[in-house]
């Protein structure tokens, strides 16, 4: 494969900037041949197009390296893009926005700094993935949790830096940040909150410091590189209660995502609700073909069909309560009052007490089964997820449920949705899933997209992420006062990044130097 | 009293400055008598300095007369300092760093934008008080809380941009903030969050939007005008229990605040809780000459005498739990068990259910009377504060207890504590008292504070707030990596206000035309 370079940089310069790159972290750690090169592509990308390639990649070991390499780019005007473990596939995986990035893997940094089992912090480094911190805690008997996400071999502090999400109190994982260290895009090295004082003993302590607060300024962005994050950790709770609900009728979308909330709203809830649709189960177990071989969206009917083989609801959620066994049983019986009206049969409650096997917990258990998903249309598969942010009311979710379903057969795709209830809104987060090398099949994708991103808009409601491919569009309708937002967030990358070595293009916030005249 | 004017602008050209802004607001709203800028001096300055002194004050009633002020603002040169309502005196009240800064008022902003009972949210300008929310929500029945701070006549968006602190469950107000219209220092509108989107149905849902979120970037800041902020609000609940305690012996902090840190850890308690010294009460009951009237610190017989005389102790605290009945009642016998083998009685804790008086539910009521404290050194009185940030740990406190007690008798001032046990830190907020015309007495208070914010680097503790007087000492001490969190707070700055007119020395945030050469 031909090397791709960035916007103004030829490849004679561009090897250059990786021989010095050599000089920092080694020859072996400059990672450069095709084959290293198809490590870091966008996995489920579509495969005939021609972007987000990145030109090599670059794995430092220590802060100091990183430091390093970031100085070096800058001298060398070559863009980097940071990852820590690059697993999210759904939203591009390890590559970059701009082609010719040269990827800042930061897998190598994988040390769990500190775990403070007195005051219920970590701190840990990029290539920290969940199952590194879950191994360690059950290993170490830590009487505390981290939130644990669907696909668990990602990073945790690429999870809390993208605004991923777990299920359990502590599960909006970015809310739980305290205390950052980040190397700037000249290399200058800060720590946020209390972290800026030297000797500080408040680090993971208060997550604000004195003065204004930076570490969502490095949330979703390309203002710097986080070496070093704390997380506050949930205790372990005396015991948890749970259980699951399938709900036959599409239309039970309206009551249940009113009930949900409005416990939510109240705290009775208090960790995030997926509420899915019957496919995330049923393309982890099957494969489409097996229930259906024509074209077009999978039919009702045809859903119908799965849905009573494998005894699933339309829907399915799960209701977690977590804490002091006589506090769950408090809140259960409110639990019940609220749900079991409308659902016309009780609630299954399964009781799990501190000792008994994890699984049962509620805590999430490291897996990354839901990624089977991808088979579900055949050939090498792929997703891509488009996640509007909704008030979180039933009838505006029995709504989307239906403009956006009907979007999908419009495309000829299978609707694949989930609901799920924070404090105040709902992530609406839908994949489309797709044979990477069907091209036909890939255009539908991403017009549906489009589509989707369109009809949100016009209902006011933007996403809270995105794939490398859709970031620009959805930048662009974040359109209050003509997009004064993104020009402030151009405002101060281009005070950071003069530049523009870091990231450029991450949530359609271009460098001065790659923005387009039209920006 | 003659005209300050501040670095680089002549009084010729601040009058003319002053004469283009009542363009804007007319010329009743240019506030530039000598009574009117008495009206903006610090209440409890030390009355001999020649510091903090506003030029004028200039009070517009909409967002578009604010982004109007700042440009001409921008154009004349004229530092601006915006200010809500300007009563948190302790901190300064509507003074200004820098001498001949000219008030921004947004006082005359003062409406209730909206107040959503479904989703429990507010929208609110900067001039609306705790007074006027209470007020608002107790007449039209609405059954959210909005937490109410121990003095109520602030402004709600003053408090959460400065991090002040209630006592509910949603008391850290600052982390209740869900979306902000700002105007930035050159006159641009921008909104955060979701609110970045025109025809936005999520600004007040969903707290990030998409790429970084800004919210925190304007708190305890200069980068920016604020003019709405989403605050969500707590449901009001079924039901509360509250108990007073009180406790005779200064050890008792240890295991007291050991208690309290664990059961806020695991989420029992919900709310941050003050554990306070006998003076809180005993300097609102009385002043000090009824009990002293040697010189130096009150000796600790005489404290001895006046806890017994009111029946204190020499700590207090409350202990609150909010939410439905049974769940509350499954919690109390938690606390019970926490608390009662060390305290060596009973708790005595009263429920409250919905529809009893609102003065014993723990939401707060709003009140001026700790205002009263200022007069315990007689003459006219004057509070300054020193509020490190300590781990939440009982011997630490015991620690910093003794430290501060013996600083505070070092300079003869009387010791005035409390430790508001957050959920991973303490705010340790202590309070000197003085008579502001007593110049010995002033002198000594700033030596204390100064030996304080010495003493508590040292251990590593920094300051989450900071009076005006201390706002540049405290910064300084923010000095890991030789202060390089506050060299991006200034690249920043520079950024986004060339010219330095918002609010310069806020936070020890200096825009470059007013950086002293050793920054």
């Amino acid at each position: 494969m031909k090397l791709k370079t960035p916007p103004g940089l030829d490849e004679k310069r561009l090897l250059a900037a990786l021989r010095a790159f050599a000089g920092v972290v080694g020859e072996e750690w400059v990672l450069s041949s095709d084959q290293d090169r198809d490590t870091y592509l966008d996995a489920y990308g579509f495969s005939h197009l021609d972007a987000h390639i990145p030109a090599a990649a670059v794995a430092p070991r220590s802060v100091e390296e990183v430091q390093a390499l970031v100085r070096l780019a800058n001298e060398h005007k070559t863009p980097l893009w940071p990852i820590s473990r690059g697993k999210n596939l759904g939203y591009g995986g390890g590559a970059p926005v701009q082609n010719g990035s040269v990827v800042l893997d930061l897998g190598r940094m994988n040390r769990i700094l500190e775990v403070n089992e007195k005051y219920g912090y970590c701190v840990v480094e990029p290539g920290v993935g969940f199952f590194d911190i879950f191994d360690h805690f059950q290993k170490n008997r830590i009487p505390y949790w981290l939130s644990i996400p669907a696909n668990a071999w990602g990073s945790v502090i690429g999870n809390a830096l993208d605004r991923g999400i777990g299920y359990t109190p502590y599960g909006d994982h970015t809310t739980r940040i305290c205390g950052m260290e980040v190397v700037l895009p000249q290399g200058e090295l800060v720590r946020t909150g209390m972290g800026a004082m030297s000797g500080s003993q408040g680090w993971q302590h208060y997550p604000f410091g004195f003065g204004p607060a930076w570490d969502q300024m490095f949330v979703q962005s390309n203002f710097g590189v986080v070496t070093q994050m704390g997380l506050w950790l949930m205790p372990e709770p005396e015991a948890t209660l749970s259980a699951t609900v399938q709900l036959s009728r599409r239309d039970d979308i309206r009551w249940a995502i009113d009930a949900l909330a409005k416990l939510r709203l109240h705290n009775v809830l208090e960790n995030n609700m997926v509420f899915g649709s019957y496919l995330h189960e049923a393309a982890v177990l099957s494969q489409r073909e097996e229930w259906y071989q024509g074209k077009g969206a999978i039919p009702d009917e045809v859903s119908e069909r799965i849905i009573e083989h494998y005894g699933l609801g339309w829907w399915k959620f799960r209701l977690n309560l977590f804490g002091h066994e006589e506090v769950i049983r408090a809140k259960e019986r409110i639990v019940r009052a609220a749900i079991e009206p409308d659902l016309g049969q009780p609630l299954d409650f399964r009781l799990w007490r501190r000792g008994d096997p994890i699984e049962g917990s509620g805590a999430g258990v490291p897996g990354t089964l839901p990624l089977q998903i991808v088979n579900w249309r055949g050939g090498r598969g792929g997703h891509i997820g488009f996640s509007p942010v909704m008030p979180p009311d039933g009838q505006l979710a029995l709504e989307a449920f239906r403009r956006n379903k009907a979007r999908y057969e419009e495309f000829g795709l299978d609707y694949y949705t989930s609901f799920t209830v924070g404090p105040r809104h709902i992530n609406n987060v839908n994949l489309v899933i797709y044979d990477r090398d069907d091209r036909e099949m890939t255009g539908n994708a991403r017009r549906l997209i489009e589509a989707l991103i369109a009809d949100a808009h016009k209902l006011g409601y933007g996403e809270y992420r995105s794939h490398l491919m859709f970031m620009d569009r959805i930048a662009q309708g974040y359109d209050f006062n003509d997009g004064s937002l993104w020009r402030l967030n151009e405002t101060l990358k281009d005070a950071l990044d003069p530049n523009g070595v870091i990231a450029p293009g991450k949530s359609g916030i271009w460098p001065a130097v790659y923005r387009k005249p039209s920006a």
